[in-house]
């Protein structure tokens, strides 16, 4: 069992919460939580922690798994946790890296194009939205907050598991493959000249969501192929993107009957 | 131009900040930012603070104020603020009280009753939301986050002073009050028997959110009169409560042609 701050296990896994950089070098990520770590893929699992109180209490479930597993105090778990309450499980998980052509092959593609999407909870909002919505895969600019910040794995709620996304350099060139693909781009504005409900969603979709602040930039809206409008009442000026993206993406649910 | 953390006004400000009683007792509340401090309804207002700084930077739109505005030093502005990068402007707002009556007294009304919810952010969002798809009023059980919390007013992004709302202790006596005024209350589960898309939206309608973390006790579940389902592709096991009710308030829209 894993008793000192400073072992060298326990420093890796701080890094790996903590920064970016490492997660992206290293092709690694963290969960925590019983229930996600219970949703981990077994062929990413790379390690899995556990503190002495969780192992006590989850005996059964956690000697049937069959990765490495390693035991720490209590105290350790609570300074290598993310969270304020943790449940004294995590796991190092491998990335799963997955390639644009994989995404552009489905038949009814349904694809989100996210720019530079800032807040955690957002965009794992985002995420969990889509999956249940029917979308096929993510795509999203180098700008957004990383999608293995521990914030975003918790508000996926497990669609990190599921869901295929890239990260691309550049959106407007992206866009490029998806017409040449005859999937139908749609922004989203303000200033929008097509009320969405009017609009009738059939074939390959892909729906632009933009930064929470700004909105779309100015470029990709021209670059899109309708600009949709989700008409608003009172003085509200905008709505939530991860909001707005489910009003888009349920009324292509509901219109195709799925 | 206060200077002193230690002066009085800071104190009781730091109060209303931090406490909902103290907030519910004075019925006062504390609004921070440029742009909502512009949106408070004039005879809301009892006090405006302003830092020196942000005093420099905006004077002309400052100085046009009718009501009290008081300067405090940078630091203490920092001090009483409850954002990490601080505008430099906050008001004392009076809280505006409404009562049951008032919200069943439209002809096409369209309610939602919170049961519970914990999260801040998720209930700024979903008043940002209502009022965007057309609510006539909200109405809360006692166990919802407090409305005048600092991160709820910031997240109905200025639906606080436009949104008609009241705290009741018994969501099920106040379902009895709905049902008299013939308001049809819909439930939301995952075992709900009809898709939320099937159901005809007409007359005055209420619909019930139920706790992220329990979704709507049974209580209430069996006394709504339909039961609803949104239907999620995948292996998600629920929305979030925002994005839940807005897929169905924008169906409601939709189909109202609004």
């Amino acid at each position: 069992m894993i008793r000192s701050r400073s072992n060298r296990a326990i420093k890796e896994v701080i890094q790996l919460q903590k920064k970016s950089k490492v997660r992206n070098a290293s092709e690694l990520f963290v969960v925590e939580g019983l229930r996600l770590v219970a949703e981990i893929p077994p062929a990413q699992i790379k390690k899995i922690y556990v503190s002495e109180k969780c192992y006590k209490q989850h005996k059964n479930q956690i000697v049937t798994y069959s990765y490495p597993c390693e035991m720490v105090s209590d105290e350790v778990f609570s300074y290598m946790s993310d969270t304020k309450s943790p449940q004294g499980i995590l796991g190092i998980v491998r990335q799963r890296r997955y390639g644009l052509p994989e995404l552009l092959r489905e038949e009814k593609t349904l694809l989100l194009l996210l720019e530079t999407l800032q807040d955690p909870g957002n965009l794992g909002t985002i995420f969990r939205t889509a999956e249940a919505a029917g979308v096929t895969g993510i795509i999203m600019d180098g700008d957004c907050v990383d999608m293995y910040h521990p914030k975003v794995i918790r508000s996926t709620m497990g669609t990190i598991f599921r869901m295929p996304f890239v990260v691309v350099e550049d959106l407007l060139l992206c866009l490029e493959e998806l017409k040449e693909k005859k999937i139908r781009v749609y922004g989203t504005d303000l200033m929008g000249k097509v009320d969405y409900c009017a609009e009738r969603y059939q074939g390959g979709l892909a729906f632009l969501v933009g930064n929470e602040g700004n909105g779309l930039s100015q470029a990709l809206l021209e670059k899109s192929d309708v600009c949709l409008k989700i008409p608003m009442s009172g003085q509200v000026e905008s709505l939530n993107a991860a909001v707005a993206t489910a009003v888009l993406l349920y009324e292509v649910r509901r219109q195709r009957g799925l």
